[in-house]
């Protein structure tokens, strides 16, 4: 786990071993915005593969979508995003650096000390031009969240799933807000992936499925190895609801600069249905069975952030070892995450740069590829420096062929978290 | 196979089965725009993930990075998009309708015979900005492809991954360009998914991986199963090449309104590269261990659309049997599609809505994902409907638990293809 002061050795151990560096670098960066490089992509891949895996494969009772970035502009109007997505903006008027008002300690006074404007509202979404020409007609936005394409497409998808209440919508994709005051590493930028679920409920099983999907998120976490002592919930008082929701529960990481939310879980009632029913003029309820009635049903939104999610495991996992973790040597990285996001199943390492241990090992490669493995092949450096750098990585095992292999066809098995070693059958 | 009278029940077909409909429908729709549904998701992961195994897992010569939408403004102004990214842009002077000047039959007169205004050179580039002001300093782009990400990262990935000359970086991402007549379904659409990858090389081997990727990426498509007789490859004229390119061959389609792109092959040469060494200042250059001297690499791009290639899978796979596929009987859909892409796995199909059958029907849809398997369990409707339901979208196996599976542990394995039913034990 990183602590406070650890925060510049985990960033600079991010950059160094291609997990996560601040994008646009040769031009100077861009605005708290990241590259996630050959290890990040693999780990981000993963974590997606295995939210997808556990919140629609393995049940009868979701099933995914994928809608664009850009929507029809109206789809904002009805959800209240134009007039209610913003944050209050204030200046510091003597450095005229702009900051969120409810961010700042003494709201009249900037962080530097100097007095600051009257807060302004300033909403978030970004705006774009859609066509050749920029006129009113023709502006659009980002998305600032996924839900909304699974609000409008609530009764195509019913329509073709054959799904009945309660079932859920699942989608994965970029959102992009204009935040004041982006930061914190990946915690906060404007640009940022999400994997939200919408799970449509009656009325009067809302508050039943709000509190199924609080402990079933809080868990999804649990048993992704995030230590519990580091978790927590936060209920959102009634006063700083979101416009849309009837009750909000944060699951809270306990991260190095302070608690913050991981994931929010919201009970947005019938309010994005019947605001699209009503902007659209097209009827979104449904008929029930038992009661031959027809009603809007209520939204129970599990919203988790997938930047925001892996920094969590990484920061969770990552260890560092200032004499190295035999206590007796150079200080020493270690990633210990969870197989199921680690970047690579396992790395192959033939003992030397050598014939035919190379074609042993590739051929090693090769068989655990066909089974469906992810593998690293590493044949440069010493056998002690490579179970460093994959320890580094979070590789969880190392398998590395060496002279006997080529007599009795075993290798040595090198398990990342105990540092044992044993030899086993390939 | 697609012919063009049938795109109006292919159309039709991917909106029913939950595949692809127009996105924002319920408000009249946004410019071709789409939304891949329950199954279309399934079939473009699936998709996504088996580029991602060839081209990146399978091999040791090429990793992974995933860069944002929206980088650092000066990204373009070296790339030359700034300058060259433009489509010319002519308007009837009578419908004021809008079309690219290049894609008239006759460049001076509109599809409705009216007289068009001169050509004026239009970016394409999607126009956002950055931060709470809309001024010229925080003016950004949306990305209009992947590569450029790749090219300012050619360094940092290059000192993480300790790849050497010639090896390749991928990406899979979003892209947006703001094409002034969009169309064709899915073929041509603002907002749409890139399969990018660069492969850095020596000048004096180009020539020789160009012509390797050519084959490779083609061999790709045949390999899903498209059909060799509908593609081809098509050599770009000197005289057309776009303003980086030293080069180009795209693979070709023949889709039901003709011949068009499917993957371009470029030779960017070291355009990209130098552009972004000139432009930031950083040096691009790597050293050659045996001349002693650095050298900029030159690239190979294949560049392959994701929405386009799902696109290609669908109509060539899509079988329609106007008396059904024996012949006798009712119309019937097919999608003859890989078993890498399709949707499911397999269906589990209860003979019955009863128990015992659901129960182990469930306990056999377990057993199945725990082994790595994506399955659609199924229990409404008759048997033979269900099978139906499972050729329209492409489902390779469908396996039935009946009476005589409670009994012997054996259940129906009814092949999608052949149509063929055998008994085998679970």
């Amino acid at each position: 786990m990183v602590t406070p002061d650890q925060m510049p050795e985990f960033v600079a151990w991010a950059k160094r071993r291609g997990v996560i560096w601040p994008s646009s670098e040769i031009y100077g960066g861009l605005s708290n915005s990241y590259d996630y490089g050959p290890v990040g992509v693999e780990m981000k891949n993963r974590l997606k593969a295995h939210w997808w895996r556990t919140m629609v494969h393995a049940r009868e009772d979701i099933v995914g979508l994928d809608s664009p970035i850009i929507l029809n502009p109206q789809v904002w109007e009805a959800a209240g995003h134009t007039e209610n997505f913003t944050d209050p903006l204030v200046e510091d008027l003597v450095t005229h650096k702009r900051y969120r008002a409810d961010h700042l300690d003494d709201p009249t006074v900037s962080p530097d000390g100097n007095p600051v404007s009257e807060p302004k509202n300033f909403n978030l979404m970004f705006k774009t031009f859609i066509g050749p020409v920029e006129e009113e007609a023709a502006t659009a936005f980002l998305r600032p969240e996924t839900c909304q394409g699974i609000f409008i497409n609530f009764k195509q998808v019913l329509e073709t799933s054959r799904q009945k209440i309660p079932f859920g919508i699942a989608q994965i994709g970029k959102s992009f807000r204009n935040e004041i005051t982006p930061g914190n590493f990946t915690y906060r930028t404007r640009e940022f992936e999400q994997m939200e679920m919408e799970f449509f409920v009656r009325e009067e099983e809302a508050n039943k499925w709000f509190d199924y999907w609080v402990e079933a998120r809080l868990q999804w976490y649990v048993d992704l190895g995030v230590k519990k002592e580091n978790l927590r919930l936060f209920k959102h008082p009634k006063a700083d609801l979101a416009h849309y929701s009837k009750g909000t529960t944060d699951i809270e990481y306990r991260y190095p600069w302070g608690w913050g939310e991981l994931e929010g879980i919201a009970n947005r009632g019938d309010f994005d249905l019947t605001q699209h029913q009503k902007f659209s003029g097209k009827d979104m309820s449904v008929f029930d069975d038992e009661t031959k009635e027809k009603f809007i049903p209520w939204v129970i939104e599990p919203a988790a952030g997938l930047d925001r999610a892996l920094l969590v495991l990484l920061l969770d996992a990552w260890q560092f070892d200032e004499k190295g973790r035999k206590g007796e040597g150079e200080a020493e990285t270690t990633l210990m995450v969870n197989a199921a996001v680690a970047a690579y199943d396992c790395a192959v390492l033939p003992l030397m740069k050598k014939e035919p241990l190379q074609k042993m090992a590739h051929d090693l490669v090769a068989k655990l590829r066909a089974e469906g493995k992810s593998v690293f092949y590493d044949e440069t450096g010493s056998i002690g420096r490579r179970y460093r750098r994959n320890d580094e990585i979070g590789t969880p095992r190392c398998y590395t062929v060496d002279f006997q292999s080529l007599e009795d066809g075993t290798v040595t098995e090198r398990d990342r978290d105990s540092m044992q070693q044993r030899r086993v059958t390939i």
